[in-house]
């Protein structure tokens, strides 16, 4: 039995990810932040540019879903590569400004709605997974904010792969074969 | 061949780190900082505590050692565990004041040595690893950051493992097995 979500743990993390990704990456030279682990791979660029996405396709939609519809109609499914216009011509700062302002205009959302802690068991429909409930999007939320770090901080590491010698062995980052592409 | 490190740039790394687990951790519920996965892990609290003891007893001690004594001269071990004295009775938000003095403090103490390209090439003896360069161990200084990064973002997500129900099969930081123990 999973304990229930405590949702303002949640929102202290979801209202911290923009801030966090704007001090490791604003000003950083591009050598770290536009260059990826390889073709088809995505840059920390590329990811921050997916995280806006969602905050604009996927996450607040969903939960409007759940809440107007229930289990009776399924999520419109989540384009995982559908940044390509969010990116396009940008800085990584205009990126990190986008997604601050997607981020807090989806959690002032999120509070306007006044959820009461059994609102949490309400339920709707994925297309690949079946019946989820609102606690498990708000927890995944935060999940894929965690996932999309730990890839920037392999990306970024994968840069230095050669040029750390033979602590190779010693930085597990490196050792990582990359679970979040 | 290993292109010459962009000193530069890896400094510009370096001071970011901070700043950026700060925006992450501070003020953050302690469900998020002081849990870890399982007897015998990290926390993210653990993990700054161990960033903290990096900087005193490991980074720029090894960098003067190579400058002073080069090959001739073993690096002392690093403790990977040393950090009990650092945390002991603190919290979250003093250990990120400490860490964040003390890679003020190294970084002045690397500035203040204006080390010329040529430098990077100059050699020290590691315990285990035998002959390392400087250009290695500040490259390696750096995906250390990146390795605890993602360390802290997989020991946090991993607090959500059931919380995320159904979707825990897209969550890349879930199947991540902990190179970074």
């Amino acid at each position: 039995m999973t304990p229930p979500l405590d949702l303002q743990a949640t929102i202290a993390l979801l209202e911290r990810t923009p801030a966090a990704l704007d001090a490791l990456l604003r000003g950083l030279p591009s050598a770290w932040t536009s260059t990826n682990e390889g073709a088809g791979t995505w840059s920390a660029f590329d990811v921050v540019g997916h995280l806006i996405h969602g905050e604009r396709t996927d996450w607040m939609p969903r939960v409007h879903m759940i809440l107007a519809f229930g289990e009776t109609k399924t999520f419109e499914t989540f384009d995982r590569s559908g940044h390509g216009r969010a990116i396009a011509g940008k800085s990584v700062e205009d990126l990190l400004d986008a997604f601050a302002a997607a981020r807090l205009q989806s959690l002032d959302d999120l509070r306007a709605l006044h959820l009461r802690p059994e609102d949490l068991e309400r339920r709707g429909r994925h297309p690949k997974l079946g019946v989820v409930t609102l606690s498990q999007l708000f927890a995944t939320w935060a999940a894929h904010d965690l996932t999309h770090m730990h890839q920037i901080s392999r990306v970024m590491a994968h840069q230095y792969r050669d040029a750390v010698g033979p602590w190779r062995v010693f930085l597990g980052v490196l050792q990582c074969t990359g679970h979040s592409a």
